[in-house]
């Protein structure tokens, strides 16, 4: 018999019928998440686990049989981190989907990896509750997928990334043991904080089957004010100020000339043009007229040309919906490539300037949108994809914003992980030391290296 | 030449000569934290260095020479993590104690391990920032300390504990190798989380070196009330009620009656003996006093025979002083072990009825202060230290405290670790795989296991 055979046949023996598929068809639509230019195996199997034990049995037959696996969510991640490896099972985690319990006097929620993130955040949204973090996936991404990347969003200035709310797991082990992390309590110290550990991991030390997670109190509705700039200094200096001073804003979020034409041309949203850089800051205090008054005061100090506070939610919504068609809008410009880089806020304008350099450089479109408040920016890489000599000017440029960023004191991901697209630039980053620790880590919970192999490091 | 002269002799080659100590009558002094009942090993030499490299050649020295290594801050510690261990280096952080870096804008502080925790938090608000993390013995304790434990304090409610606002590490490996870990950005996902794995690791993976810290803006001052109630059940139903409508205190602590004729007969504070739970309930928000009178009415309507709003700091600041005086006032009544364990908020009238079951099974007294928004409770036994059966008493009411504490749901330890204390009881909580995979990943850190060993595990 062969092995796939023996495989196929070993999982059906295990798991229902229908959580079960070879059709070539069908796994070859699951092999990519939605990262450009990272390269994709061809998956031996696809699975869709309804149970822990379901999941306990696929990774018992994996080390059995040693074939890699490789957890997906939603497959809405931009690093390559869920892309098949050849020969593998995709193990899909999208139909443990049950949102288990909603606690408003503990403040947590019990909920499987698959629950899409917009369902819970509307869930707990009944019980006067808020999950905050908001990746623009968030009407498709999963929990499981944003414990897996360490998501982010744009609640993150004021409420911080995922990792800030999960307090407890089960995780399924390569050779298919439980392990418990965590607690259910506010606080919690016993031991070595293996959570965090697993948070941003991209499946690649375990399969989270549930996770413990802290919620907060809904704040009241945000209202935003738009302020245009004539450059990025100006506009950097308004973040910094605004920061500096002791504002708490919901949102701070900046969009540069080249997104905004984009986003006008893709939808004739009326944006400034002359603008160089617009800058959007809300507040979600109950009363929040005062502070949008004393943000626009500040914006004009720093140099803002305009500044203009909502009125109302509605005006407050219509602001905001330039920004976040931002990547839309440049997607329908040619093939993308979306970076994550991330700056101590002070240093926001430098790399601004230096991504406008870099695409002079290579004579590419870079449009930058940035939630400026964390300085951390996604440049996207605007290219004719079936050109190869664009496309190798367009990874270089890449490259370029990365060590940028590195130079600047920052991080070469903010929020959306190394998966395949940055694993080169891990070590950059992190240098020799950590990356030794980091394998030998990887090591402990996954000797025969089959969870997710090959991304990362 | 004996191996305690080799090891002298090199480190006194290394160090400058008043940061190696050998004197007994001083190393003695060094020998234990503040944790009762954990023995301590007679230490072969105390240092004190000054400088990373002077950190990274005492590693060297005792990897060369296999001798354990035991690091500490100001030992104001409640597990015996920092307890010497026989023959070993006593590695006291202490006189690296500056603050390298206090930034505004990025909202960041960069500092040694050995800085007193009032002194960094007194050095920032002049900046108009605030760094949280406030436990009891905040006018002693270190950062390095903080970081080694996972501490928290009466902040935590409101603000979370130490592990939330570190985001890099540098820290010196068993081998004198040095790790950079986390960033100095608002955001960041490269690689495992090896700052959180540090955090909590009570000087078993590596000596932290410094710190990059997060900073808030700071808040308005706190205003409290105080209410009286007349059983557990009625203060706990306050407690849920207040945190399930939406409140967000900035400190909400209770007392039992043990607690409250202590602290009056310690320092004639007119508590309110007749009361059997006191429970204060502070906000900072701009304009507190709404919240506040709010908050009253949910007090009165869960069942408080009395509720006491401050009508200004300073008597707000009166309110609070007894529930700091606690501790102190138990421990002037005989000899204290003071424990950690935190429920879901929602089992603490649980929690507290129990223990107070269990003194009375005991036929001891245990007064019980409580981060009550947190579920946290500090129960303190009292008893007479001299008297052999008194004293299995009460550590058998101990260990009664931390079974209960998990058969609600709880955890072992909220913000004191483990150390010698609880180390028996870790396994309880984590579990086989998580215990097996905590050593693993000691040992990927420390091979040798020279790293405070004997704690934790």
């Amino acid at each position: 018999m062969s092995q796939l055979n023996q495989l196929t046949d070993k999982l059906r023996a295990a798991l229902p019928a229908e959580a079960v598929v070879t059709d070539p068809d069908v796994t070859r639509t699951y092999a990519v998440d939605t990262a450009a230019f990272c390269e994709a195996g061809a998956p031996a199997v696809l699975v869709f686990p309804r149970t822990t034990e379901d999941v306990q049995n696929i990774m018992r037959t994996a080390t059995e049989l040693r074939v890699p696996v490789v957890p997906q969510g939603a497959r809405t991640g931009l690093s390559g981190a869920a892309n098949a490896v050849d020969g593998c099972i995709l193990l899909s985690m999208v139909k443990m989907d049950a949102i288990e319990e909603i606690d408003p006097v503990n403040r947590i929620a019990v909920v499987q990896p698959g629950v899409v993130n917009a369902v819970l955040s509307r869930a707990v949204e009944e019980h006067g509750l808020y999950y905050p973090p908001d990746p623009s996936s968030w009407e498709m991404c999963t929990i499981g997928g944003n414990i897996g990347t360490g998501s982010g969003g744009l609640c993150c200035v004021k409420y911080g990334v995922t990792a800030e709310y999960v307090l407890g797991l089960d995780v399924v082990l390569a050779d298919g043991r439980l392990l418990h992390t965590g607690r259910r309590t506010a606080k919690g110290v016993a031991g070595y904080d293996l959570t965090r550990l697993i948070v941003g991991s991209e499946g690649s030390l375990g399969v989270v089957v549930r996770a413990v997670l802290a919620l907060r109190p809904k704040p009241a509705p945000q209202l935003a004010l738009a302020a245009e700039f004539p450059d990025n200094a100006t506009a950097g200096r308004a973040v910094c100020e605004i920061m500096a001073r002791g504002f708490a804003p919901s949102l701070m979020e900046l969009m540069d000339r080249t997104s905004i034409r984009a986003v006008n041309s893709f939808a004739s949203m009326g944006l400034p043009e002359s603008t160089a850089a617009l800058l959007m800051v809300a507040f979600d205090t109950p009363e929040p007229a005062a502070e949008l008054a004393a943000a626009a005061e500040v914006c004009r100090e720093a140099g803002a040309t305009e500044v203009v506070p909502a009125e109302d939610q509605a005006e407050s919504e219509l602001l905001l919906q330039g920004r976040r068609l931002t990547l839309t809008a440049l997607d329908a410009m040619g093939t993308t490539m979306i970076d994550d880089v991330a700056v101590p806020r002070s240093r926001l304008a430098e790399l601004l300037d230096g991504v406008a350099e870099i695409a002079d450089r290579y004579a590419l479109t870079i449009g930058v949108c940035a939630h400026a408040g964390d300085g951390n920016t996604h440049p996207t890489v605007v290219f004719d994809g079936s050109d190869a000599e664009e496309r190798a000017r367009a990874q270089a440029s890449f490259d370029d914003i990365m060590a940028l960023g590195l130079k600047l004191g920052g991080t070469i991901t903010g929020e959306h992980g190394v998966g395949l697209l940055k694993k080169e630039w891990l070590a950059r980053e992190i240098g020799p030391v950590g990356v030794e620790l980091q394998r030998a880590i990887k090591s402990v919970f996954d000797p025969l290296g089959l969870l997710n192999p090959g991304k990362l490091f």
